[in-house]
């Protein structure tokens, strides 16, 4: 199955440290090398870099670890094909616009017996159980309020019931977000961590690396990290619950239950 | 105004060349310096390189000048702000989903007077009068054909239409692409160039650089560059009549009138 990479921040932060280690899992410390990909929300606007080749051998990839792009909502995806080819049009994270605004999900999981019928405005281009999955999302949420995004508390019991009926197919945790709500569903295996001050050095798992963040960072910073798996290995990372859909804004998550 | 440059071939072929000299004119050799992007078809996929900075100062520009995309059908654009600020989600070219299919959409030119009301499905992101248009096009498109991409002779007379209705409401000069057919519309100002065997060598006009096509093509290739001006100064480029809406696919154009 394939791995994913969150990250909500109360202001623009770069990625790159916990992506140096998110991408070596494509390919060099694990086997996600049918693709990869990453998009970035910097306001409204939305950066999306897709590649089918493994993130450890993409220049795509050493651009992305090496040029800090500085957004509040960042979602990638590495890909261990279980539907679909490999291909392009079959890579995380995948966008579509509803309400004037960009949306990205990306999916870490398996639906084995979900065949929707494509009749909603949102269609799958490409062939993965995950794509279909997120054109179904958009629909439910479009037919649901067609005028225009609602307030979170009528959103989320919506969001809930799609993501339910699709979690009891497989395993389906998730990132979506329009890059004002970041939404993530663990269904078998998420986790987040939240950086604030006191900020301290964090030491990579995947890769031999250490970044002091008291160094990079200033006393109101704070960043939500959210992974398949933790990243570093000397700061706790906390398991979402299976089941559980948690909303992220300014680098907290919003508790609705 | 803006720029624009668009590549259709009969089989994937690298831009590297032609981006070369037209990026140039994003803050070298011009002044289109408020942003740039470039798309590229890989089968039904679509690769989308976006960024609000020159594209002589772009590190991703400069990954796209070296790195070489293979690609049927390309589009491309540089900015001179007219409408809406500098932001990427002002960028273009723009991406929606419409039948399952990523549709692609780049502008130059200038629609002062055009102020839709957004009542349908597709909705601008930012704040250009070209992403507006882009929307009305698709708007236009999904309410004449709801089930499906029609055949191209169904779909033109109606793409004709709701061209000529934008176009007479300023400069609207065009690239739009499917990943299957290639639509260019000439408003004002658009050419293009066939290259094909026996190829030959082609200099740049924005740069001191000469490549020889013979050497890195194969006698069946063929390539349709469409650019505002043209990129070389010893070929012959052919304008493209203001009011023609070009189609090319293969590398040729298809004549519909």
């Amino acid at each position: 199955m394939c791995q994913l990479l969150g990250m909500n921040c109360n202001v623009p932060t770069d990625i790159c440290f916990s992506f140096e280690g998110f991408s070596a899992r494509g390919g060099k410390t694990d086997d996600h090398s049918d693709g990869w990909g990453i998009a970035f929300f910097e306001g409204k606007g939305c950066r999306l870099f897709l590649d089918a080749k493994p993130s450890i051998d993409s220049p795509l990839a050493e651009l992305v670890r090496r040029y800090p792009i500085h957004s509040t909502h960042v979602i990638a995806h590495i890909r261990k094909a279980t539907q679909g080819k490999i291909a392009l049009e079959n890579c995380h994270p995948f966008r579509r616009e509803l309400w004037g605004r960009y949306w990205v999900f990306a999916h870490n999981g398996n639906l084995p017996d979900f065949h929707p019928e494509n009749h909603g405005i949102f269609q799958p281009v490409g062939d993965t159980d995950s794509e279909k999955a997120f054109c179904l999302i958009l629909n439910t949420l479009r037919n649901n309020f067609p005028k225009g995004k609602p307030p979170l508390r009528l959103l989320y019991p919506v969001l809930r019931e799609i993501t339910a009926e699709l979690g009891s197919l497989g395993i389906f945790n998730y990132l979506l977000s329009d890059g004002e709500h970041f939404f993530t569903h663990c269904s078998t295996k998420l986790c987040y961590i939240i950086r604030q001050a006191p900020f301290a050095a964090a030491h990579l798992i995947d890769e031999e690396m250490t970044v002091d963040f008291s160094e990079l960072t200033t006393p109101s910073d704070r960043v939500a990290v959210i992974a398949t798996t933790p990243l570093t290995d000397n700061e706790f990372w906390t398991p979402i619950q299976p089941g559980e859909i948690l909303v992220f804004q300014d680098g907290l998550p919003i508790n609705f239950e």
